[in-house]
């Protein structure tokens, strides 16, 4: 995943703001996902959700708007009722921004964990790279 | 509403980001019900939302990280099916930050719009300032 | 500019919340800035900002996460000290989701009004459309 | 801290989104230094930031729209160039929401890592909380 800093995500530090981070991990997942003909949107609407337990950020490099930066995810765990992802958040002259892992518990429309659906659950773990 | 610019909300020009002011905005409407007694929470679990259909924002000062911030709230005006708030927002010098007013439409759960509940439409009727 | 509803833009209400209009339409500006080859980011670092003075906006429909929409652009007046500018919000059917107008006033670093420099003035003149 | 979940803050989940996390730990911190009167407005005014180099978080219960939360912050370790502070969020209910930890570098402004200004290095190393 390619994309922009937008003006919104800078402080007045003149850089992204740390949590704005946290929003592009997410993007990437979903990007990840669709990339594998997995659509986030349409588990949501069959009422599993991924929610986040686990969160881990490292950051390496300031970046500032309108920096271009490239996302690389991958699933790096699968249990039944969860998962992990890495990322790498590379800066268009290729050094690493950040580094991030979080970990998912699928959830039903009241918060409860359940098993990740059977499709979903196959087709992740096909997807698995440590 | 008092409350002070959070860092996360500052941009690169180092002032408040002028969408942070639409969040204020909506907390201020929050709180504006609160205190008649009216829980916006309780509103949404009944299946009844105030989406936004218009908003207009005027800016006149910038506001930086820390400033403490007061933010003042009145019901304008009242439809059947929906209803108007302006906003005043001041420094702690008393200065005029930004004035705004927001339109919102009840709708149900699949966006539709319906009439605002009988109980609440009576007491909006009540708060009323124009 | 085409782009998608980020998740961490939806509200409990199961849309796009208002304020992440207010962001898209400024990404909006710096995407019609640069297809003209202007720089927003060498602007700012040149000392000179946009600030953001009024804003209007018309929600039309709401959307949804991972919808796909369309963002037209437009400088509709320019001034020595200020442009406006519009925007229309478009879904992948072409519904028109949500109509804006920007003002703004052109500052230095400490704030103050200051004119719009020279040849921005002449690349934003040849590009207005009302 | 106490505040309210904003409702910008929640997602289509109907929870609080798990970035609106990071931003309420970064409002701890400058409450946590205000409270030991140090300002993180003027040490930013000064020329010093700190910076967040490494984030952690575990989220152990969903928070919703409006619900009031208590935020717990503490410094548990000073170095010459930098500091880490831990975080507990709790319900009303005092139940734990969310852990964090997360660990800053002193950069100038041009991010390049700095010693922590002595007198904030004293006031600090009299606040350490392991």
């Amino acid at each position: 995943m390619r994309f922009r800093v937008r003006f919104a995500e800078t402080d007045q530090m003149g850089i992204a703001h740390h949590a704005a981070f946290v929003v592009w991990f997410e993007a990437g997942r979903v990007e990840w996902l669709r990339d594998r003909s997995l659509s986030y949107r349409e588990l949501e609407a069959g009422g599993v959700s991924l929610a986040v337990s686990r969160l881990d950020v490292t950051y390496r490099l300031a970046v500032r708007f309108d920096d271009e930066l490239e996302l690389a995810t991958r699933l790096t765990e699968l249990r039944s009722r969860g998962c992990s992802f890495a990322y790498t958040l590379r800066s268009a002259e290729r050094h690493v921004v950040a580094v991030a892992t979080s970990t998912h518990v699928a959830t039903d429309r009241d918060g409860r964990a359940v098993r990740i659906p059977g499709d979903w659950a196959a087709s992740l773990a096909a997807a698995i790279e440590r």
